[in-house]
This record gives structure tokens, C-alpha cells and sequence, in this order.
């Protein structure tokens, strides 16, 4: 057994607990393991840790197993098994169950929880380790599992800063991390609005098709044209990020109006079309009560003053 | 005077009335300046027209003036003045306005009407121009003033094919020009899809703006992550086109499940602190939609085919 206390400082002999093994879950075990570190794993369902075994980690039958390596689960001792633990399920009730089915056995070790979920509960969360004596990182993992064990993988984390700087060396292993503040909450405020912009841009994305599917229009002749998108985008995120942060919006290079009349334009050819229009609808509402409140000739930055309720 | 007939094989000398002097008509007269060519501008408003004068262009008190280069108007000759006429107004209605204005005087010449409008619209002008004895071409201007003129400028045409051959090399003063199709609502068909995507983007990152500030994240913090959007749209724009045309809708990336798990996610915590989030619930509702109507494991492709009535 390493000694514990200095598993920060040769990093490649962190033992690491795994538990849920989802293909996220998989795919942060399979970084792990490829980089070195001894690695437990569990899953709730018996049987999908087929993989990780694969590539040499060792199977626990119970969350307290899998952290204190020991199937007397919780009254093993705190110094043994996994001083780095990594919860990777569905989602905030899943990550609970998972929890508090760790109990004590979580005790003196830090938690990284890559589970997706809301700031709020990411808070809880952590002040719940807390007052059960172990150290909390809350993680968004920004991208897909093929990604992760790469530097394109990018996992933000949150919450106590002395975790991060003890197990940084470790979570390396997983990709691009960045420690984004003390506030547990803020790399999940982080991940909702990266998937606020991307969910909202792949349904836009999936409309246009639509609508032009319903000119007659094929995605094979509509994509070389919506490749411009992306060619657009690096400079106007920039500007737009920069101009809500100097609540500044001059209308030189789009005003509310022209995005009014655009939205209007669309929804009125989609519905001409039979198409369903809501979102369209949405955002020509949002835009059109920006304009009836006199920001008709702002720039479309105004919008970000004016979503907040 | 020159020939007109031989125009098309001596671009630099086919002269263009330019009709509409709002950002857009400024440029485009401006391209066309730059290329050598003969120009005449018309504006509702006068006074507007300092720009293309300071360029060489020549400024006539009406459409119909313009157009035939005599202020006797309609009734001067139909060899005479511009065989090529551009309008860009803002709207189909004030670009009615402006074909009516011009009348007879348009007779046997081409028009090429960079107005943005909708596909119906585009159809209704070219039958009505076919009555009327003049040729029209419907323009999709794709990009912003400072590309005309350059390669990055993209104006898409429809309508009249042999129209377009003859005035194919004066068009490319403008930039990148492509005629798509015979029908004369295609260009705006594209554009309509087009500006589908791009208003639904910026409207997307608008409220990831607002949803990161009402966390305490700025923009500046955020705009470095959300780069990470146009790096990964390029592949899932081709790969979501190729899939509706397919009509099949393999899970295999994203499932229907998972977006509307992430639009959920989304909707909720900007909701705790009070963002408007109409735009989202309804992407979220088309989505849970699909969902329920068993297409929870499908790809998220498979809204193409739901969204249409
Ligand atoms: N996949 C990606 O590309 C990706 C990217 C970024 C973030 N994420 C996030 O990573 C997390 C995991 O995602 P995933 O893709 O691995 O698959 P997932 O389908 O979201 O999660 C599957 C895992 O959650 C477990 N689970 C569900 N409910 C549970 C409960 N009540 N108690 C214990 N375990 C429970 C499952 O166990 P069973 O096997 O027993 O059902 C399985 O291990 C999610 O929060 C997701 O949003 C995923
Ligand atoms: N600007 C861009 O980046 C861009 C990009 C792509 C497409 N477009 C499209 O290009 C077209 C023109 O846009 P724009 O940027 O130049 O400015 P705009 O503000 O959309 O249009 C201004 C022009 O329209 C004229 N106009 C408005 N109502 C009229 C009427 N009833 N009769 C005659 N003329 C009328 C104005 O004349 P007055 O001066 O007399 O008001 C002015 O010449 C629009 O359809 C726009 O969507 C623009």
C-alpha cells in the first residue's frame, strides 16, 4: 500500500475509485488506467465492467469497497484504498444514491463528481462532504468520450481549491483540467451555459434543415453554405462576450431590429411551410419585446441585459 | 453607348443601375465600382447616394431613370441605359414599391433583386416580371457589407438560367456568386434556412451570456469555452445534413434522450435564477415531444423529419 500523503507528488501511483460506469465513467477509467493509476471500479448494475477489467483495473462489489478497497467497506481504515474518488452517473438523484451508499467509507478522501448536474445541487453537495469529513470537486466534463485521455478532453472543476492542487497531477490523466473557482457551483454554471449554446444551436441547426427539406432543399446542398456558421462564429463570440461584459451594445454590426425582422422573415417562410415554429416564435418574442422597449437600434448584445428577469 | 448585347463577354463595360442606397445598396454599387463598371444609383430618400458618387457612379432623381439612363424614363429606348438593374431595399414591399416605380422602363432588361425576402415572394416578383417583359433574378445576399466586393462575399441567385450566364461575370464584381436553381424561390429558400441557423445560434449564446453572468461567470470567462463550439460544428453539421437526407437516425452520437436530458438541465437552472427561458422551454417541449413519441433513442437527426407539420 503507498503511502497515501504523497500521492500528489507521483501522481502515476494514485490509487483511484471509479464509480459508475456509464460510457463516461468507462471512458475516465480507461484515461486512468492508461496513464498508470491502480483503478477500482463499481457500477450499480453488476456486469459492465467488462472493459475497465480489460485494461487492469480491479472490480469492487460496493461503493465502500471500491473506495477503501476493502470489503469491510466503511470500518476499513481511512489511509487505505482510494484517496481520489470519481463519480460519474446519471444525474443528481443517481449521484446521491451513490453517496450516501459510500457513507463513512468516504471519510478523509477527496470526491470528484463528473455527474452532470445543477449549480445548486453541486452546492449542496458540497456542503453535505463537508459535514460528513471529506472533500468534494465538482467536474463538467465539456466533451464527449472519445475525447477524454486527450488534451481535446476538457474537464472543468470547482470547489475546494487544496483538492484540486493535491489531485491535479492525477486528473491530468483525463485531459485539458482547469480548476475554475471555490464555488462548488461554478463549473456546472459553466457546463449549462456551454449546453445552453450548443443544444440551442443543434436545434437551430436541425430546423434549418428542416425548413430547407421543405423548399426542396437537401442537407447535402444546404451544409457547404451552413459551414459559414462556424467560420462566423470565433469573432462574434468574442465581441458579443465582450460587449455584455461592458453592457455596451452598439448596433453597428446587428442591431435588435434587423434580428427581429430575420426572425420574423424565418418563422414566417417555416410556418408558410407547415413547419412547427416554436422556437422561432420564442426568440422573435424575446426580440420583439427588446424593440418595443426601445432597443430596436442596439446591438444584440442588449439581450443578455435584458433576459434576466 | 455601348452595345448592349455583347455585355456579357465585355463585363467591364456592362453598365448596372443600382436602386436602394441602405448599407447593403452602398456596397454593392461600391463592388461594382470597383470592377470598372458603369453605375447608377437611385435612392428614395435623396442625398444618400455621397458614397458610390465619391466612387465614380452617377445618380439619377428616379428608378425609371436609372434604369433607361434618360430622365424622359420609361420612355426612352430599351437598348439604352443599364441592362442590368440590382435592387436592394429593405424589405418585399419596398421593393414593389420600386419595381412599380420603374415600370414599363424595365422592359427587356435584367433585374436582380438582392432585397432579402421569402421564397413565395421570390416566385410571385419572377411571374410577375415574366408578365411584364423583364427577366428577374432573386439574390440571397449571404454575408455582411465589409465581404462584397471580396471572395468571402456569397450571394446565392435563382431564377432565369440563361439571365444568370449573361450576367454571370458582371455578378462576380460582388464576390462568390452561385446560381442554385431555375425555381425563383431557391436563393431565398437557402437564405431563409440560413438566417434560421445563424438567429437561433446568436440567440443561443445571447442567453448563455445571461444564464454565466447570473452565475457570476463573464463573458470573457465564458467566450474561450464557447470557442470550443465552432471547432466542433464542422463535422456535426455534415454528419446531421448527410443523416436527414438518409432519414435514418442512428443514437449513436447523441440521442433524442440525451438532448432533452441536457435541455432540462439547461432550463432548470436558468429558471432558479430567473431568466426568461421561453426559448429553451420550447425546444425542449419539440423535444420531449419526439421522445414520447418513441423516438428516445434515436439521433437527434430525427427532428428533421418530426419538425415538419
Ligand atoms: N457521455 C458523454 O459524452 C458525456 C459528456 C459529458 C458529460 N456526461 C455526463 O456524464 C454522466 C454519465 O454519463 P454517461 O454517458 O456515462 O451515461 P448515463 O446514461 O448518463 O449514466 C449511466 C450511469 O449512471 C448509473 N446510474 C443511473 N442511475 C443510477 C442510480 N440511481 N444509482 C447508481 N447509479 C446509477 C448507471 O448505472 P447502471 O449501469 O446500473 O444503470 C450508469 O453507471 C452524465 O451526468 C452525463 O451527463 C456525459
Ligand atoms: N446589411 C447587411 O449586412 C445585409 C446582409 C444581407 C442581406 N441584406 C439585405 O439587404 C437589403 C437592404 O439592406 P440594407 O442593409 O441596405 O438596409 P435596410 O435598412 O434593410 O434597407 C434600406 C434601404 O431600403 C430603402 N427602402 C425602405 N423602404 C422603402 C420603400 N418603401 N421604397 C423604396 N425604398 C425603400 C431605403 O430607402 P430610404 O433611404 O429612402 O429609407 C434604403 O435604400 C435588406 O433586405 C437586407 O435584409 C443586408
Amino acid at each position: 500500500m503507498p503511502n497515501e500523503r504523497s500521492s500528489s507528488t507521483s501522481p502515476a501511483r494514485t490509487a483511484v475509485a471509479v464509480l459508475g460506469l456509464g460510457p463516461m465513467g468507462r471512458a475516465l477509467a480507461g484515461a486512468l488506467l492508461a496513464a498508470g493509476h491502480p483503478v477500482t471500479v463499481w457500477n450499480r448494475t453488476p456486469g459492465r465492467d467488462a472493459e475497465p477489467l480489460a485494461l487492469g483495473a480491479r472490480s469492487a462489489a460496493s461503493p465502500a469497497e471500491a473506495v477503501t478497497g476493502s470489503t469491510e467497506g466503511a470500518t476499513g481504515p481511512a489511509e487505505a484504498g482510494a484517496p481520489l474518488v470519481l463519480l460519474c452517473v446519471r444525474d443528481q438523484s443517481a449521484a446521491r444514491a451513490v453517496l450516501e451508499a459510500a457513507g463513512a467509507a468516504l471519510r478523509g478522501r477527496t470526491v470528484v463528481n463528473a455527474t452532470s448536474i445543477a449549480p445548486g445541487d453541486a452546492r449542496a453537495n458540497a456542503a453535505d462532504a463537508e459535514a460528513r469529513g471529506y472533500r468534494l470537486l465538482n467536474a463538467a466534463v465539456l466533451t464527449p468520450t472519445p475525447t477524454i485521455g486527450h488534451p481535446e478532453g476538457t474537464v472543468l472543476l470547482s470547489g475546494d481549491a487544496e483538492a484540486f492542487a493535491a489531485h491535479e497531477a492525477t486528473l491530468r490523466a483525463l485531459g485539458t483540467v482547469r480548476h475554475v473557482g471555490a464555488d462548488p457551483g461554478r463549473a456546472a454554471a459553466f457546463d449549462a451555459a456551454l449546453l445552453d449554446l450548443f443544444w440551442t444551436t443543434v436545434h437551430g441547426f436541425l430546423h434549418a434543415l428542416a425548413l430547407a427539406r421543405a423548399e426542396g432543399i437537401s442537407g447535402a446542398e444546404l451544409a457547404p453554405y451552413a459551414q459559414g456558421l462556424p467560420r462566423l462564429l470565433p469573432p462574434l463570440i468574442d465581441r458579443l462576450a465582450q460587449r455584455a461584459d461592458d453592457r455596451r451594445h452598439p448596433g453597428d454590426h446587428s442591431s435588435l431590429a434587423s434580428a427581429e425582422a430575420g426572425l420574423a422573415h424565418v418563422a414566417h417562410t417555416a410556418r408558410a411551410r407547415g413547419l412547427d415554429t416554436s422556437v422561432l416564435d420564442a426568440a422573435l418574442a424575446v426580440t420583439r419585446r427588446a424593440v418595443g422597449a426601445g432597443h430596436g437600434s442596439d446591438g444584440v448584445s442588449a439581450l443578455v441585459d435584458l433576459l434576466a428577469g
